[in-house]
């Protein structure tokens, strides 16, 4: 019997069964994922943060097996659990350097890269996937959440699928956040199958707003810090300084610069062959030869990118914008690049209904009919008051000026 | 009251009371070191065991302000505290890609390098320290060992120093190799000062038992893994067939290669300025490069260490050398660089007495005189007889060979 | 100098420094605690909750050790702390059988008997305290809340104070119901003093929110368990049928249960040396001895508390009251004592402002002012919707029935 | 599909697929196991160990539900499996009063009293057994090791049986020993079956040898814990000093103790229906009682069994015997019951080979033959040095004689 174990320090040994999952691990576009660090910019705030997407495709793929083995769903074809975790496996193999912060660069999401990743005839990928007699399209419409079988999409992105009971436990270890990690085998052991949605029996509940307060809280403490608002600010202005040089046909002498963003700066979209080259890796390393460019805004932005002097954030109600740009300017700061004006996105921890497009809610079991998770339970009611709560308009700019 | 606080995945909230701690942090010097994996290539086969010297280097400045609360040490004067906690978060300012492994390539140990980026007066960190009055030589003496307050030294190195204290937990924890942690602080808490020497009270010796049972489980387990031996050898390759091009005047395409590697090529010291730009990252953009090389065995060497294609490790006794060159040429391999001999280094858990020129027993203190702890604990005796098992050699070779 | 270690499975190593803690440890006072569990019935749905009010005792000293560490506590005088301290180590001393449970039952509250046996001057603790210079009166202030220094009251009880951080921790753990622990050291650690006042900086609001939501989740899942609120309704109604059987002359044969109970018959107080025999233990061995009264129904309830053969709880809502007297009766069941009417208390997670006569308030300091946490944390305000939630009348009686 | 769950504090969530064990646990013979401590005396030195019996049952349960899921025991039959969790289940209920230390009283051991109460037609486990058509002699059978099936034998117990590797994860944990606990999972996952033995593949030998070096440590901190063999003595000469009373017709004045004891102190065996009543419980109720014994010696040794004022104990080469005898007269206490003489048990942490009658060696299977551990252990090599550690003599006495 096939098996082969990867020892993860999330959740302990992770079994591989079959050597298809093996192979795939192996291929350089998930070898790849090694160099992305799952945070991106929020490793600067917490320096144990340096897990990456390719442990949490790894964690991804566990987490799933446990879903399998749930009452309902481990009926399902050996075929289908294979796709589904080959699926979950992949979903990320399409992400950019530093994950979210670069994709606003990018003028294709990663979605779309996984995609063509998987699709395309001349990777490792969709070879691996033929000679194991897996469609390639099928792996991609459950990552696409296009699958006949709705369950299998459900499995890897809704409100409690195997992608976001990975990270959180994930991300909180590995920054050292404490939060309970028992509840999720109690969630996915108990997991139900009901009219092609996947629902939680009553007594999930409590386990379930254990999950959400650890939500609300890596929210507060991680995904919202301000060092990875900040360090996604950098990136931007760092590019939109690098365009700006390329339109005004500066010389930026170290020919790779050029080479490699040629498309991005023509606004164009990176064809997969030099996507695949570029990692978190290879950014620091462009961040190092402009940092030694003759442009001191350009150089001056990469060297704080790359050691961690990041922006300060102050609320928009708190400073009088004339004259932070007088600051700035008698700063010697360029305020098209050192002022930035943006308000955060909202974090919604939970939400019964369409959030996006998507059907958000967590469904309740109870008896034969299925109830919305707010129904139950007070605490998920009162995220309603979180919610609505105002992201109000912040400015960033260089430390010393405040 | 000065205070930052920076969260650590293995030992919660560090605290730093004095801001030349954060300053030195703040260093490009110091922030390198967030780009170079504390494990090499073991993080290879432990996928979370992505943790960097940064986090190390911070925990070891924890490890240190516990040794310092101890009642022994505690008297120590408030300049030698500050000393002893710069020289524990500098101990590692010097290492090059891979920590150990590239240094084998290196002609300049990374102690060395230490020490010239400490001294040097056009640093950062040269000038943080002067500005705050501390004298870097007396920061050096203590990471050369040679600072005429003997115990500063054995803080920093010795058999239950700060640096092993930290790396222990940490590697284990990162590598999700399960081993107990709550008896350092006992340890540490229990140290006391005889003779200029650390000793351990008789009511420490269960807990440095444990302590050594742990690492003879992490030197099992993690530290002689055969994946960290075969990414080592393949470095050691990859720069071996980089030098003999180089030699036969090959032309590499991308001048990069030569820029960086100019002096190594030549059998010269790598300056500081450039040393200080090299890092994993950079490590893995040049295999980027020397992956799409012209020549064959560079090309493939390069690929190997990009994705993960170790060697294969077979004891010398099990297989017939010159078979072995047979089959690695048939296959177009050349055996000068594809087979790979040696004798795996000796691990030693513990030892009393001098090893490599150093005391390295644990003294424990019976009353009024010291003894090794071998004299008490049958562990540590017994673990002679561990350390006496012979390291036979082994060979290494692409893996379809077998 | 004078150390001792107690190891425990919640905080570690704790440190005793002064020899007092350890002979008021060893009194037969204390040792007492080692037969009350922490958690009384709730143990019956949690095995592993066996931990007793001694350890728990034990832990609350090592929070007030932590808190008179911190930067505005440090400054007490060693008087100070001492008693402080034995305030914290000793205000459970008045613990009966079974916590609160018996409690009910018992005319005079913990508290009163905790001071009553801090003065008794034959007890060994007077004694104790005497021998070393404390004034047990000013013992008893602290754990009565009437200490000149308010502070000093604060540490023990209060909304954050060391014995709620304690058991929290202690009864999640042991429960085997995760919830973090790290944040504990950060809200001790930066605690302040102002205007007599314990309060926190708005940087602790994050491990504030922590502590209430982990409340929040004991809440749900431990203290308001359905064994919990059956096991003492069943207490209850044994001690009911025990005073009625007394009433009407019944010849409870073994003269033990006349001699332990005599006061409380006959609705008079316990006097201390009585009630310092009783302990869980006892009350398991009277069990013993009523399981096998002539009283069916006394023998009965005796051997469900044995047992764990509690009642059934359900919503008033739910069933027809006459229908269920019916069915009782047809059972051989007296409704007087099969069938129990209650409205669950309100556990309230937090809220802002004066509860039950004391002020409840978590106090934030921003620069200058104090203001309440819920002004900064949209979850304390969102509790304020939980603790709306109504409490429905519940009944309980015999399983098989339903 | 029948489901129940019980959260225990060890091993997370542990699930019941049949009513049968749910039946069992709810009888009074297993809840009796509530009321004893798993430790004994040990819970004097670790307060946080006060687990029971009764959860450690439930434990050994969960241990032989994942041994059954490996892959060469997944194929036994159902009414084999549901017979070895049973087992497992009852393995202790024989077990009296503090565990071990009374079992050196009785003249009865605890295996024994397992058989009788299993096999009782008139107990509640016969019954049950019964009415789930299970042969209580098959469960007897494997308790006492002969049942045909070699292995469903050895899974309860044997060098790595369920009960050991519940218990000592439990007793670590409880105890607060930090121990790791990861590679039990794997240990029990590669378990195989070869000529009706249980053997492990070499890939184990890590996970062993770590389970091994955990015993080690514990020994050494727990289970050789002199307040653990100090409270067994104790016990010891409480019982002589009974018996001595009773034979020289001493009036007890509470008939209790007469009635409680009256086989042992006739040298009888306490039937089953007595015996079920004894638990740590009631011990300490009778030591209530022989605490005011008018007898000065039987109430000493009582209030220092109830209060923890346990024996200190000596090497008998540190001592001279008859200046202690002549100490202890002149302090009024019997040598005779106050100076104890022993030779601690010998604890083998692993030895290749038959001890006591059974073969204990670890197998391992290389490819198709089986060694034992020692073979490819260096570490199990080592511990034949340790087991040869002779073990002195020793003396116990009242502490303020030293």
């Amino acid at each position: 019997m096939y098996e082969k174990v990867i020892r993860d320090n999330v959740h302990g040994d992770i079994y591989f069964n079959h050597p298809i999952f093996i192979e795939i691990l192996d291929t350089p576009e998930m070898q790849r994922l090694r160099r992305i660090l799952q945070l991106g910019g929020t490793s600067l705030a917490y320096p144990g943060a340096t897990h990456t997407r390719f442990s949490h495709s790894i964690g991804v793929y566990h987490i799933l097996t446990l879903f399998l083995e749930s009452n309902d769903l481990s009926h399902l074809s050996s075929q289908d659990k294979k796709i589904v975790l080959l699926a979950g496996l992949m979903h990320d193999i399409g992400h950019g350097p530093f994950s979210h912060s670069f994709e606003k660069v990018c003028l294709q999401n990663h979605e779309k890269y996984s995609t063509e990743i998987i699709k395309n005839p001349q990777g490792n990928i969709f070879k691996i996937l033929k000679k194991h007699k897996i469609n390639p399209e099928e792996v991609v419409s459950i990552i696409e959440g296009t699958h006949p079988n709705k369950i299998l999409n459900l499995l890897v992105s809704s409100q409690l699928d195997a992608d976001r009971l990975d990270y959180l436990q994930r991300d909180a270890q590995n920054c050292g956040v404490g939060y309970a990690t028992l509840d999720i085998r109690w969630i996915v052991r108990h997991v139900r199958i009901v009219d092609h949605k996947i629902v939680f029996p009553k007594k999930s509940i409590h386990a379930i707003e254990s999950y959400l307060l650890g939500r609300y809280h890596m929210y507060k403490q991680v995904y919202d810090h301000k060092c990875s608002i900040s360090f996604d600010a950098l990136l931007e202005v760092w590019f939109k300084r690098l365009k700006d040089l390329y339109t005004s046909k500066f010389d930026f002498e170290n020919p790779q610069i050029e080479v490699i963003f040629q498309e991005l700066l023509n606004n164009q979209i990176i064809p997969i062959e030099k996507y695949l080259q570029l990692d978190d890796y290879s950014m620091f390393d462009i961040f190092k030869i402009t940092q030694k460019s003759k442009d001191k805004t350009l150089a001056d932005l990469s060297a704080r990118l790359l050691n961690r002097k990041t922006f300060t954030i102050v609320k928009a109600t708190e400073v009088n914008k004339n004259n932070l740009i007088k600051q700035l300017e008698n700063n010697g700061f360029d305020p098209q690049y050192y002022l930035i004006e943006l308000i955060p996105k909202k974090s919604i921890v939970y939400q019964d209904g369409v959030v996006n497009g998507k059907d958000e809610t967590i469904w309740i079991q109870n008896s034969t009919q299925l109830e919305p998770l707010s129904k139950y339970s007070m605490f998920a009611e009162s995220m309603k008051l979180i919610n609505q709560a105002n992201n109000e308009k912040i400015f960033l700019f260089p430390k010393k000026l405040v």
